[in-house]
């Protein structure tokens, strides 16, 4: 509007003070403001921030200048400037497909999940009793997955189609005990899905083989396993019962790579003996984004359900046998396993899973079923319309579903029909002299005349769509047709009025623990502030409504929002280039490190495979290095946390000439700033290895130190964690990574949009950009912050945990601390003694402070036994001063114990939480009172959480696993 | 975009019903499938819903066509046809100021107050223990307002500022017993301000003097009262300490229409010793909205307490002793005191109110003081530049704040300045020679050169705006100069960080029953579903932004919505013209007895000024016809609910001559379809009387029969009943009125914006078409539905309160049937006999249906001791059977009562509701369990709702009168 380009100009006045905007955005986002400032300093014992500062991060490694980025804005001037550069993206209408659909967002949906704070600023649901909610609109994501599928187990997402096809391969691999190292993939499948399962079996030493799935033959024992889509890329839609016969009867695993509307029509997967389903569950709901956030779904028989990659939720039942639900098998997670764990994915897709599972509780069967009836009987319209006119031509008898190929004669034809559908406002897909045309929710029979009318040179084609529809029959072939009933589960029929979908998404948020109710301060995890000025512009449709392999030149606002965070990522990092490609942190811990594979592979340093890792890391750095080819040798840390720098030199010296990398995370994962951090990176360099920094621990470092300058070489940044993406229950994030000046040729490139260094390495995520439509939310953090913003946000994030472990440490041990007894923006606290003193285990604790309405912190990583607390620079220090107290209070609470004042094995700590139910019995032989239990400090009673279920069995749900819904009545 | 334009050509394709899009909205809105509908029918005792509607409404005024409105679109076809029609609006600068200003919404409270269910579908908070969190939030708005004014009593909003004008001139008359009849108003008013109270004060008898405020005369008891305005319409800011002595010398009221942001520097009205301040909260983060919705704010001295105007939220105590809200002194409310009330005032602006409170909750005093000093400051600068160009002159000696008035020498040369102004993107407004110029929080020193550019013929001025900044000094008067703190209660300070308002927000609306929980079924309010695709144009910038009184070529687009939604709304009516100016249900009451007065007059019939109403009439309807000047004759009813035929027509004769009107809710607030209806029309008519409908029970009639073909000359809407405006937690509203053709010339005019019929009456409201920006919604609604649809609504609605009753009569007496003993869409329940059988009121049986989770039916209205039941057509028959079983489980209650079984005076009932504190109390002694209290029905467990706090207690709050903030404590 005129208003904001005018506004705009504002930023140049150099006016006073006063007249300067006073809606600035920093206060906002840093809780603590100059009274309590020096309220805190003085509990800490320091004079100054800036002392602070100096007795935590080592001085060699300070940046001491100011970060050259962008000034800080306030949230209506970067609203206005972040919108003129969306409206430079065009949105036309993309029947493109290559598992990228249009699809209608309903907007009950939209305003109370998506755009909700409720539902996206939770995490990961590690903690069942206060995320029931999620945790079942999770299972009917999985429930769903399963029912169009045909298969008995779901997990609960992954990053995208893409990288699904990834773990298909890897998971066949493991199935065949790395054995059998072949693996197919059909010629059909998407162009993306190709190139990135080429690009991980070449890490693992698998042999990929791209071919026809008719011809193709399977010896005995040669391939670990085999993919083909369904339908398929050009749209065929095929009979898989013999392909499947033959496969299996060679010993390999088969794997479908699907689309779930077309399930609601066509046979599914598991009925054709597939052992494994997968595919995008976008077009249930999820905008096109230019390429994402959208989740991934994967499906297999029960027989496999132990080698499932990603989060898997699970019925179980908490304490008084009540149905519960929790994510299943976490001992399958990669802290766990390390590097033998068979996938590296940690952060899904949670929030985009729950959209769809949300869209098809909204729709029911036969909602969906009607919208694929739409969808099919168009295409079919479109296909005799394209015949009708006699300029190309389209196999009418090949069973489709959305997608027809019409044959042109010759490129050059093909070619033609796609620039006058441009002219027209839509976008087709070339393939060879082909024209492909994938319709979706969205289209109608207004835009098939149009895409008739682009077949005809731009001319109305003077046919009628009705009398096309009318002429239309979408009678499917029997051995094609679906018979199998689906989504029977009664949560799939109650709540088709906006009332009622209304009222179940509340009903479900009412159950969790987000940061609207109060501070989350998983360690590890930085759960800061998702401020609503980032989260409004990505549901805008200029960002929303792009189709990731649109023409380039349809994205220049795109280009533009991801090239300036880009740029100053690099300034933030002190890297020489960034990409955006990876879709999580893991992901892009695999990058970097194929990034790295690949620079050694180009200067002949083809040995060079093994990758040192710190005890400490956490799960995902074996499992990625696992996953980029490398072997992993341990690095010990001592008793401070630390490195343990003589084992580093002596294990860097054993593997001397096969030094690979080293993995680091900084500040580490014990929440230290490790001094002897340049000269570890030195001692790997030495060595001809390269330095992988994991960036989780980004917020300690923004503008006070840069991991370039540290020494890295490369460093994975998670934006959902420093750079104010909201976790989303689980996902979405965003990894991209930044690389020093020798390995940005290798940066990932991709197959359809050209993107990456000049040598790139194959796509790590099936869109250009990973999931590109949130990448407006760090854009806008870091606009809205300022170079001197950001810097003292990562100021107070440390002083936050400072003042937590000063208070803190009067009553509990704090682990690890650095030098001078600082810690940096997490600490660890150990609650190990009290398994003697009070048979009192960290989960009683993590447990008793749901009681108080708090999401307990990160528990026993990246030690057993310790909560690691990590504030973040978002939270007042009235809010770290509940939390201190409530953990003041349940020391208090194991010294009664301790004191044998109440048993042990029956005090308000053993069964934590307490639900009302538990507490309104009639029956009370408790040895507290239910007032104690309920409301253990006096605050509590002023906005009491109360979780939905009692302690979950863990136990119990993974010896009987049940992955889909429950019948209703388990909840009574 | 291209999309959205092509898309809508869809409707006009005729392909097969499968090829049509399936997001249709209808079965979205109204909630009984096709399944239910037959069990319903069952249970009703009729074979089809259009049986039901036969024995329902009766055959004499039934419409036998379909609506000529527009056909039915769905959620994405609307979404885009109204976008395009509002981008056909300008959004430029607006420095217009009377009254309306440019503010920026905080992001925090955009998304999750104004765009949140939670905050907008809830009721007025008549039942406090489900609403302490909007009544929190209310007072934080009263204590507020009572703090910038300087006077101890607020209410919680009133309408606009105007009708607040009106307001103060009611309540000085009324302190003068009616007996000075004079009113003195300041021509340095808002010019719709002096408007409307001219038409107010002839209607009732009070001769309005606009002058001078100095040069006045006030002779003794000749005045009631007198408004001045602080800062005047055109920017001085005058000291009132001898007016307001000379005029409380006569004996008068000293009311002063004041500004927020302007005594968050200024001296508060009441330390000039004024007995009221009024104005309009609008600036406080509620956007400018072509006029509305805004919140008014009222404030008075202690003394008048009992005579303030509109609702009141005070403090009290609880059962338990514990602090609690509750509106205070609801028996000041219409349908007690009826035409002896001395507002009309029901509907209010509740959600703009909490809005205001709480931007002034995130920036607390100094952030608010920040603001006003860039204002002040900025215009300081500007008068500063306008003289240094020497085209025109601003006197600088004199006070102002954000205005400045700029004389320009002539007409001619005021108007250049306002036409350069107008090419540059910026609206300023002319008074005679002069140039007015109003800046807001929005404006930056960029801003103020576009305005000397504009003063300088649209050539740059060059002058630095930095310099005449530099220049500056806001130092104030010392009679001028505010010295008093404000918002000094801690919740002013405590919400600073965005964590830390999102928190707030949040644990207020947990506290509070929304439609997002469950069923409303408050009868008279129609708590139908407000739908997301209906709320989502509200907040588009392009219907946000503009001024009221911006040129009226801007406003292209509102035109064209408005008019589309008159013309649909006259087709739904059977009337020949309607008026959106009346902004709520009551205020078109009003609007329409004085549109019926006019028409009288110019038949030289002024002698026409009696208006009967019947005693089951709504409180507001005689309070409105004293307002316009009418003397009430009550109509009985007979035993049956219906008006006495009989009485009527005695009356009428007696009152022949004088007859102006009858006042007739259809259906009638018994909820049934009277029979003699068009009898009861003929009766008035014959007499040369006129019929106003009261047309809050529209959801019965809508697509069924017409109040213009019943009989009626005038009828009001209630947008925020009918057509899925939502309440709000009490207000915003709209009240539109249609009249028949002889009435057109009547309808309402405007001073500012030429509107209304050719013989309009003076403004009703501020703004020329009220509350214009929340007009979409029904808009959309109506759009949405089409004619099949919004008829079948309103036979769902019938069906679901016929459906309720006839499964409630087996245990409760249904009060009042129609002839074939069928209720409309609303039915009252008796609980009157349970008194006697066991001490059981009504409002306990209230009360208990809280502990379900439900919000109370309406209480004892329009019949005490009763219970008035409105499901509406919104909810499905799974929730409408929970609310019946909760109902028959508290009969199974009741009979234990009565049995004995449980003392009459401690029992579930006379204890409810029951919050958790109560229930976990260490002794239980109570006869029955802590689990019967909570859990009345298995049901409940799945989602309880706790209340926050015990049955309140009205009577020690209204004895002992608190209308602000406690001390935090009180709450502990
Ligand atoms: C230290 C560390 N590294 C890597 C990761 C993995 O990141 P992501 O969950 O985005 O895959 C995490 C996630 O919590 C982490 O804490
Ligand atoms: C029958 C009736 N008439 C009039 C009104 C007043 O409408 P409003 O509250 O919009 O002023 C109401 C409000 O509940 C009502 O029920
Ligand atoms: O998600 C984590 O494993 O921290």
């Amino acid at each position: 509007s005129a208003r904001s380009v005018l506004r705009a100009a504002y930023a140049t006045a150099a006016s006073p003070a006063w007249a300067q905007p006073s809606d600035r955005f920093e206060h906002r986002h840093t809780g603590s403001g100059q009274k309590d400032l020096q309220e805190m300093l003085k509990a800490v014992g320091v004079s100054s921030l800036d002392a602070l500062i100096k007795e935590t991060v080592p001085a060699d490694i300070r940046l001491n200048r100011a970060l050259n980025t962008p000034a800080s804005k306030t949230e209506g001037q970067l609203l206005a400037e972040l919108k003129a550069i969306a409206k430079k993206n065009v949105i036309a209408r993309s029947y493109i497909g290559m598992g990228y659909y249009g699809t209608i967002v309903p907007n009950v949906i939209l305003r109370n999940l998506f755009e909700s704070p409720a539902w996206y600023t939770p995490y990961t649901p590690y903690q069942p009793e206060v995320s029931q909610g999620r945790l079942e609109s999770l299972l009917n994501f999985q429930t769903m997955v399963s029912d169009l599928t045909g298969l008995e187990i779901s997990n609960a997402s992954l990053l995208d189609e893409a990288t699904a096809a990834g773990e298909a391969m890897s998971m066949s691999f493991a199935i065949a005990r790395q054995k059998a190292n072949k693996f197919f993939i059909s010629k059909d499948c998407h162009t993306q899905t190709i190139a990135l399962v080429q690009t991980r079996a070449a890490a693992l030493g698998i042999e990929v083989v791209v071919g026809d799935h008719e011809s193709q033959a399977f010896e005995k024992d040669q391939f670990c396993g085999a993919i083909v889509q369904y339908p398929a890329t050009d749209g065929r839609v095929l009979d898989y019962s013999a392909f499947v016969q033959k496969v299996k009867a060679s010993g390999a695993v088969t794997a479908c790579a699907t689309d779930l509307l077309a399930l609601t029509t066509f046979k599914p997967p598991g009925e054709f003996g597939f052992d494994i389903a997968f595919g995008s569950a976008q077009r249930f709901g999820v905008p096109l984004g230019y390429g994402g956030p959208h989740a991934a779904f994967f499906a297999t028989k029960d027989e496999y359900k132990r080698l499932i990659p990603g989060r898997i939720i699970g019925v179980s039942r908490d304490s008084t046998g009540r149905t519960a639900l929790r994510m299943a098998m976490q001992t399958r997670e990669q802290h766990i396993r390390r590097d033998k764990a068979t996938s590296n994915i940690c952060t899904a897709q949670a929030l985009l899973a729950n959209a769809a599972a949300m869209y098809a509780v909204y729709h029911g069967p036969e909602g969906l079923k009607e919208i694929a009836n739409r969808v099919h009987g168009l295409t079919l319209a479109l296909a005799a319309g394209i015949n009708k006119l006699g300029v190309a031509k389209v196999d009418e008898k090949a069973a489709v579903f959305d997608t027809i190929s019409a044959d042109c004669g010759s490129d050059k034809k093909a070619a033609a029909v796609i620039d006058a559908a441009k002219a027209l406002g839509i976008n087709l897909r070339q393939l060879g002299r082909s024209v492909c045309v994938s319709l979706d929710e969205t289209t109608t029979p207004a835009d098939v005349a149009d895409v008739l009318k682009a077949f005809n040179a731009g001319k109305d084609a003077g046919l009628s769509v009705a009398e096309l529809c009318a002429a239309v029959t979408t009678k499917l072939p029997a051995n094609l047709e679906r018979r199998s009933p689906f989504l029977t589960h009664p949560v799939f029929r109650l709540h088709r009025t906006e009332h009622e979908m209304l009222r179940y998404i509340y009903r479900l948020q009412g159950k969790d623990v987000s940061l609207c109710r109060s501070m989350i301060s998983l360690g590890s995890c930085t759960m800061k502030l998702n401020a609503t000025a980032e989260m409004i512009p990505i549901t805008w449709p200029e960002f929303n409504g792009l189709h990731p392999f649109a023409p380039v030149d349809q994205a220049k606002g795109y280009k533009e929002m991801i090239d300036g965070l880009e740029r100053a990522l690099e300034e933030i990092t002190g890297f020489a280039k960034v990409s955006s490609q990876p879709n999580s942190g893991s992901n892009g811990e695999y990058a970097g490190l194929m990034v790295i594979s690949a620079y050694h592979r180009s200067r002949g340093d083809t040995n060079r495979t093994v990758c040192l890792i710190p005890t400490s890391a956490h799960g995902t750095n074996p499992a990625s290095a696992v996953l980029a080819g490398m072997q992993v040798v341990t690095v010990k840390c001592d008793e401070n946390g630390n490195i343990d720098v003589a084992d580093l030199v002596a294990k860097a010296d054993a593997h001397r000439d096969r030094l690979a990398a080293l993995m680091v995370t900084y500040p580490s994962t014990h929440g230290v700033f490790e001094e002897t951090i340049k000269e570890i990176c030195r001692v790997v360099h030495d060595r001809g290895g390269q330095v992988y920094m994991d960036g989780a621990n980004m917020n300690a470092q923004v503008g006070l130190c840069r991991p370039g300058d540290i020494g890295a070489d490369v460093c994975h940044l998670n934006l959902h964690k420093t750079f104010c993406i909201p976790h989303g229950g689980g996902g979405p994030g965003m990894g991209p990574i930044g690389v020093a000046k020798h390995l940005a040729p290798f940066l990932p490139g991709h197959p359809v949009i050209c993107t990456g260094g000049e040598k790139a390495i194959g796509p790590v995520s099936a869109a250009p950009w990973g999931s590109a439509s949130i990448l407006p939310i760090s854009w806008m953090y870091i606009h809205l912050m300022g170079p001197d913003g950001l810097k003292r946000a990562t100021e107070y994030a440390i002083l936050n945990a400072n003042y937590m472990a000063a208070r803190l440490s009067k009553h509990y041990k704090v682990l690890y601390t650095g030098k001078n007894g600082r810690v940096a923006h997490e600490f660890i606290i150990d609650f190990r003694p009290f398994k003697a003193s009070a048979g009192i285990e960290v989960s009683d604790v993590a447990k008793r402070l749901i009681d108080f309405g708090f999401h307990p912190p990160t528990m026993s990583f990246p030690v057993a036994g310790t909560l690691m607390i990590e504030p973040t620079e978002s939270e007042s220090k009235a809010e770290l001063d509940r939390l201190i107290d409530a953990l003041i209070i349940i020391r208090q609470e194991i010294a009664e114990v301790e004191a044998g004042k109440v048993p042990r094995d029956d005090n308000v700590l053993k069964n934590a939480p307490h639900t009302a139910e538990v507490l309104l019995a009639q029956k009370w032989e408790r040895p507290y009172t239910r007032e104690q239990a309920a409301y253990p400090a006096a605050w509590v009673k002023a906005d009491k959480f109360w979780p939905s279920v009692s302690r979950v069995d863990d136990v119990f749900g993974d010896r009987n696993l049940v992955c889909s819904c429950p019948p209703m009545d388990a909840y009574e």
